[in-house]
């Protein structure tokens, strides 16, 4: 007889496993993502284009500063629905198409690496799932090997994708990852503490500047779909045109300042916002808020590390809420959009 | 002796100016536009890369649609920090490069066109200040020609944008499109009547797809700098990721639904949130909710339309919770960021 789970037992235990999954795919799949690399490097594209929806769009934003700053090349955000809705077909000769999807099921996905591919572009799938029709659609593939994700909300594979995309695009020393994930998330008891603060609120706001910009787009949509709370994500840059008309006193603000160029960046934008009274949390600081063991770990790896306390913020802030947050409402693991 | 305006006075003098902007722009400022656009065709760029920031970022997605769908060219919003903050240098030989901006004052976007400048791009300035650092900057510019705006929310300088950004980028006939926005706006009343349902809410979502996206994105950004409340913006397709968790009763959500491919798109989103017992307000529909007078005008020019009922909305709910349009706490009317 099978044992119900309990309430969010899931989405902890996928948690959890993040240091063992990402010490995974640096043993046993770091050899056949450099082997692309190399397929990459001799492509030589002139540029990248990225698509992806929900969580996987933040390991996508990740992906497009990588390009950005490391490969020195430009990059862009496919809007899936030029491609499939709008039949647009450009030229995409030299150019590489890069799909990131945990389930590698979405038919809009799907139908824009088909288009990418009849135009040209070296198409590379990005999944947990090599069976998957977008891998079939696609002339490479990367396995992110996250292992089976049960949890609605995604957790592994966020943290899989991100750490597959950089030995994809940089290829440089991630050896330090796991154990710093796992030092990281030794700081529970912090993030269940904090998600006190978050017990009776309608919306917060989440805040970071360069590669720390995808973790507050990602921490937001783990509060939205867990918490069923408003969570916007803002670049501390744009949040100083008109959305900090919001901000005051009774909007928390989740600020993503782990040391480098973006949190440098960001100390003006804390200023701002502690000068208007916000209610303020620091996740990556080097000290106070919620600790991310960041030491050693270069700045374009630290987005793996920085999610990890606002996901086990998320998850105990649903079970706080009444919630449970491997059976978010309204929602199932894969969805499909057209 | 100068009579202290009246709350929102600015923004409804502004609001209501449109479709003499819009005329004015097509009259006056089109000729330059159609003389740079052939400089663009013969430049014969192989991508284009457009940087922005607030409400004009929504000019540049709608800019971004347009460069995918009608030049069949593809396109990527740049992220401004990654050539300022983090000095990337990529080869843009053959990219056309727009930056997009109300002022042409905020140093991180003068930054971005001066590297994009010299790393080979063909760099456009789209302001409505010729005389800007921006325009010095940039090798050709646009101008907007929508007069100086006083309000701290933008609203002519926005449809300006969106109409010149159409000109450059298309050039198709446009000239339905000044009347079209003054009966559009005939529908104040209809627009203050729905202001009434958002009154004592803290948060709302606006959803939409295709070219209609960059007018839910601004939609809910003239919401946040005015009314204060936390309005998110989604794609339909994204929307019924995580985020559909928040989706219920207690969440006002305003679908932009105008007739079209993004339209017929989101009509399986709107079954969703029907079941899922939103509180859902249409705007753009064949009937119902709020009207755009969109009959006669191309899709893709219907976003200059879309967005003038929810300034309205956006305006009176303002004063309807006590504030002033014209001077939303915490902001002013040029935000430098770097």
């Amino acid at each position: 007889m099978q044992v119900a789970p309990l309430p969010g037992q899931l989405m902890a235990a996928e948690i959890a496993e993040q240091p063992a999954v990402l010490a995974g795919l640096l043993s046993e799949g770091s050899g056949a993502i450099a082997a692309l690399r190399a397929r990459i490097a001799a492509f030589r594209p002139r540029f990248v284009l990225i698509a992806a929806r929900g969580t996987s769009d933040h390991a996508a934003l990740y992906a497009k500063y990588l390009v950005e700053v490391r490969l020195q090349l430009p990059a862009g955000l496919v809007s899936p629905s030029t491609l499939t809705l709008y039949g647009s077909r450009p030229d995409l000769s030299n150019v590489l198409f890069l799909a990131i999807s945990q389930s590698g099921g979405s038919p809009d996905l799907v139908g824009s690496v088909e288009a990418a591919r009849s135009c040209g572009a070296m198409t590379v799938a990005v999944t947990n799932n090599p069976s998957s029709a977008l891998v079939a659609a696609a002339a490479h593939h990367v396995d992110i090997r996250a292992g089976r994700e049960l949890a609605v909300a995604a957790t592994k594979t966020y943290t899989a994708e991100l750490l597959a995309l950089y030995l994809l695009l940089c290829g440089g020393d991630a050896a330090a990852v796991p154990e710093a994930a796992d030092r990281t998330l030794a700081g529970a008891p912090l993030a269940y503490a904090a998600a006190e603060r978050y017990r009776s609120v309608q919306r917060l706001v989440t805040v970071a500047r360069g590669f720390s910009y995808p973790t507050a787009r990602e921490a937001a949509l783990k509060v939205m779909e867990t918490c069923y709370l408003s969570a916007q994500a803002f670049s501390g840059a744009d949040l100083l045109h008109g959305p900090f008309g919001m901000i005051g006193p009774e909007l928390p603000v989740i600020a993503v300042v782990t040391p480098g160029v973006g949190g440098t960046a960001m100390q003006p934008v804390l200023a701002r916002l502690e000068a208007a009274g916000a209610d303020l949390l620091h996740v990556g600081a080097e000290s106070g808020g919620l600790p991310v063991a960041w030491a050693g770990v270069a700045e374009e790896l630290r987005p793996v590390l920085e999610i990890l306390p606002l996901q086990q913020l998320a998850w105990r802030l649903a079970l706080d809420r009444g919630g449970d947050p491997d059976r978010p409402r309204g929602l199932s693991k894969v969805t499909r959009t057209w």
